[in-house]
């Protein structure tokens, strides 16, 4: 074959290689790109609205709180349509246990129009405010501690999940309305949780009591031996603390206590990320389940990042984040669904390419938008 | 290099441009590319909300009720969070005409909720039941029979669609809530349908007291001279029939009557399906449009498929539905718009590629989820 | 020609084959492409909702104003079902400023479906009565006068845009309830905002009193001197008078005015056409952002084709609206999303391509469904 014909098939080729986007290994490197797959996961998200028992309830709260950070870092204003029309219909709401964390994860996004939008008259920051002050200074079932399960639910975040649903609400709404009272009943909760969830050995937060170790036989245990530490359980905590952080008053007295948490757990993380750059479902034994998980490593990559931007982790760790997030930017399908999310649960289970929520998009965004920050 | 051959390149890659996806052969044999045309068909039908008067009229209430089916056969949760999603912003309401089927159609989906998402204090059946008991219980003009007009609207369900739209609630809320009364009064209004608008020597429902010959020249005549029989009408029935059987009673002394019916229509249909696999919009003038027509040809496809999966049916016109089923795939737009579906109507009219409607998706998924049942 | 070769090519020719589409120039001069990129429109707005502060605020009035003229141009029922689901959700209701124009310009997309889907009991008028008497009839702080700012509110209707949200309302709502004192009303209060308003020597409507000249030094100028016109301030004008002598009586004693009115701007508007064919957002001093911006671009386009359509501007201005049309189609991205739209505002600001709002989009529709009859 003549070797001009070759040269002139092979352009042919090159430029019919816009064909490409569905084969072409995507450059994540630059944050045009970045930006992009994070509008793409808007999009999607935006066209398949999903919740567990209502709009307002956990799942878009976290989903929203990553519309935010988007927002933030990006300004694209695509963001804010979304956030605000989910307000809107809304109505401004929280879900309706005021005892449970979950429950007014909503507000984070409530507040951060408020503070944002700069529209008189639009935010209601009403049921928000009747929210927290039930979940602070009302009695429950819970605070009570007359629960009897293994579960332990005898103090008011008796989840490890609920130090990213509640405390960044309230601490952002103790600033935003001038009300140190706020954060300072956050902090006491937040002691009862860290006290009775906290395994200060692995630097991890146990999802809750059925996973903390008492000596007994009975203790659950990975099949490795291991303990059981729960990828998104703990990437609630450290994602929440990365929020807690940005708001808090640098001079807080309790402030040194999360920064030294943030630190301690960041340390950790980052010694237990993959090689792949994904975390497993489960830390301690990710043999169980072999593959990347992306609500857990979006939240990681996210607070190590933002840990980063904000001098709180060394920048040595910047090459963790890049490969952390290249990984991720792989889990999200061509129409912009972020795949590789473990579904709703409490304890390790295995995702899929194709398993989404809307939390996962929610830790996706989240992470794009401390990354972008960081290559800026 | 030769020029001719310069030539053949540049034509191979002109042809190769407008090759285009849209002409792109699809197979659609596999159950994998069945759920694939599926779920784009959810995906677009989602993003084009469209409904007659609300969005808890029959429109919606038949395409949801395909939502249900789609999920109930591949378990994907897009499905589900479709069903929650509608179901939670039209509050489980009903529409409000409580004397006519159509308004209650939509809570099939709000049953197959209750059932299959199995959260607590989240589906509200109160709505449903409050239409159900009105409905068989309270007087109205039609039970009346003080109706004059031509349509026969002298009983609760005078026109052959409504088969489609209550009963089958009905049924599934007499099984769900264990009150066999609701399955009892059922079969009664059914009965008056039955006997008002079957045709035993057809085997086939006329749409309504209109469509019944009673011997007078003003019978209306198809151009060649047969009673007009309409393939939607026929399908809300046979699928009606379909969803009946599945939920009643194995020994429910009635059921041979449904299984009789079921296996009679299911057998006129099938001689009446034309060489393309898709039946006109006209059973017995298939010549006045002649083109498939996809709401009615959906209807059977589902039912057929039902009842090959079930028993009913003998396994010997599986190639039928084959066909049936890759005639209506290619009636599906790249997007994932489901057209050739006959707008709102009462009787025979044509359709074209691009008309659509929320029902005509609908059909599309119930034929979808059973063909992909009969191919595993 | 060498067998190997054959195949090589024919390979590369099957891999090339989804190229297409994306690189495809596109010809925007038969209606059907129009069409498309008007269904490509709508399909994206839909995806994307915003608001400025309610989906019943006149963003959304101005969009969905634009879907009644492309619905009413196409008869696609597709526009059809988005105006019924916004006006389902918003519950049939205005903004709540009764005082207001802008908070009844939604209302024009209700009254089009009432008199075009012909269902009855399903359109719910009232709010838009009780808006438009209260408006009309109740005193309020502009009426009074007592308004101390230079913006000039000593008027109802004390900004330009004001002529496009609630004149065309007023009149429509004249018409189909056949109550012409709503029609003369609107006379009273466009006269007292052309007098405050419109330059006659320019033949351009100053947005608001700012930007009224008085002789004195502190005058707003452009930096070349000129007086400044907004884009978008005069397409509201226009785009307004348009629909406004659709609906008015031909044989209304004030109809010559508007029809003059509507003369004297299309003939300025067409003089001031930069030679790509979409006006700069200062139009005057279009050196200051040197680019076409949609939303004015589309208003004028919108007007200028509805004058030819109907025997008020000349025919030989033909080219001057297909080169705008042409323009328009290019700032529409891939994906339907319409750019180069100055974001909320009201004086000259620049746009970029990725720019958008959902009126550009309403003004893109308006554009686009006279340009469709143009060429018919």
């Amino acid at each position: 074959m003549n070797k001009s014909i070759i040269v002139l098939i092979a352009t042919i080729a090159f430029f019919s290689c816009s064909t490409a986007q569905k084969t072409l290994e995507k450059s994540t490197t630059g944050t045009s790109d970045i930006k992009k797959s994070m509008i793409k996961a808007l999009e999607w998200q935006e066209a398949h609205p999903i919740f567990a028992i209502a709009p307002t309830d956990w799942t878009e709260g976290a989903y929203y709180t990553g519309v935010t950070r988007a927002h933030k870092a990006t300004k694209d204003m695509m963001y804010m349509a979304a956030l605000k029309n989910q307000a809107y219909w809304n109505n401004w709401q929280t879900f309706d246990r005021l005892h449970h964390a979950d429950d007014v994860a909503i507000s984070y996004s409530y507040l951060y129009i408020d503070i944002n939008d700069g529209r008189r008259n639009f935010v209601d920051l009403e049921p928000t405010k009747k929210f927290l002050d039930a979940h602070l200074f009302e009695n429950d079932e819970w605070k009570a501690g007359a629960d009897k399960s293994d579960m332990g639910k005898t103090i008011l975040w008796w989840w490890c999940d609920a130090l990213f649903m509640a405390p960044p609400v309230l601490n952002l709404y103790a600033k935003h309305t001038n009300q140190p009272k706020y954060l300072e009943e956050m902090h006491k909760f937040y002691m009862e949780t860290y006290n009775q969830l906290y395994d200060k050995e692995e630097r991890l937060f146990a999802r809750d009591m059925r996973f903390v170790w008492t000596g007994s036989d009975k203790d659950q245990k990975e099949p490795n031996g291991k303990k059981i530490f729960w990828s998104r359980g703990n990437g609630w905590v450290i994602a929440g603390l990365a929020l807690l952080l940005e708001d808090m008053p640098k001079d807080y007295e309790n402030r040194p206590f999360y920064e030294n948490l943030f630190k301690e757990m960041s340390t950790r993380i980052l010694e237990l990320q993959p090689s792949d750059g994904l975390w497993r479902t489960s830390l301690l034994c990710p043999e169980t389940y072999d593959h990347g998980e992306v609500s857990g490593s979006g939240f990681y990559t996210f607070a190590i990042a933002w840990g980063i931007n904000n001098g709180l982790v060394d920048k040595k760790h910047i090459p963790a984040v890049k490969k952390a997030w290249n990984a991720l930017a792989k889990c999200q399908h061509e129409d912009g669904r972020v795949g590789w999310v473990q579904n709703i649960g409490a304890f390790p289970e295995p995702a899929t390419a194709d398993s989404w929520q809307n939390f996962g998009t929610g830790a996706f965004l989240m992470a794009g938008s401390e990354v972008i920050q960081l290559l800026d």
